[in-house]
């Protein structure tokens, strides 16, 4: 399975998630699994890319049609547990950026 | 030293570039040191965050504030050479998205 995302004619909108993981890892391994599957069921969800590293910093983005899907997407009851329990206990900061992709191009 | 890219008020600018680096890596940390520290004395450059995993599976996006900005980063001459290596070299494959950043937050 690919680790990119599809590449639709822009204009869409990406969520870019970085995050520094705190040492709490209890339960969020299979949340983040649980969220992949619940992305993929909402509309307007495109795809998403992730990566982190050994000293627990990532980076996550997703992709969607719309911002009306992002907000979809913020507010779903699910998500909104996850995002909680990020709070409290997975993460020592984050930063939350929502843009519109304007162009793309790929290589090599 | 933060791992994580200043937040000026929006909008501004962010080039996402996720990567599946080659096997060869040959001189790739020594041009990653470089082009940080050359993208440091870009005007208009902002910052930077990025994340590497273990199967090396990347995403590194930099932040800019204008677009004007982007494209002298993106024919700087030296970071044409870097790309060119980039794409001989360094990566299996990769895809550049250019997004316009209209809201952001972070957290806890």
């Amino acid at each position: 399975m690919s680790r990119f995302a599809p590449l639709p004619k822009p204009p869409y909108y990406a969520v870019m998630f970085s995050s520094q993981k705190s040492e709490n890892s209890q339960g969020y391994d299979d949340m983040a699994k649980l969220m992949v599957e619940l992305a993929e069921t909402m509309n307007g969800y495109i795809g998403h890319e992730s990566s982190r590293d050994q000293t627990g910093f990532g980076i996550t983005i997703s992709y969607w049609h719309s911002e009306d899907a992002i907000k979809a997407w913020h507010t779903n009851a699910k998500h909104q547990i996850a995002q909680k329990l990020g709070k409290e206990r997975w993460y020592d900061h984050y930063v939350v950026r929502v843009a519109k992709v304007e162009r793309q191009y790929d290589g090599p």
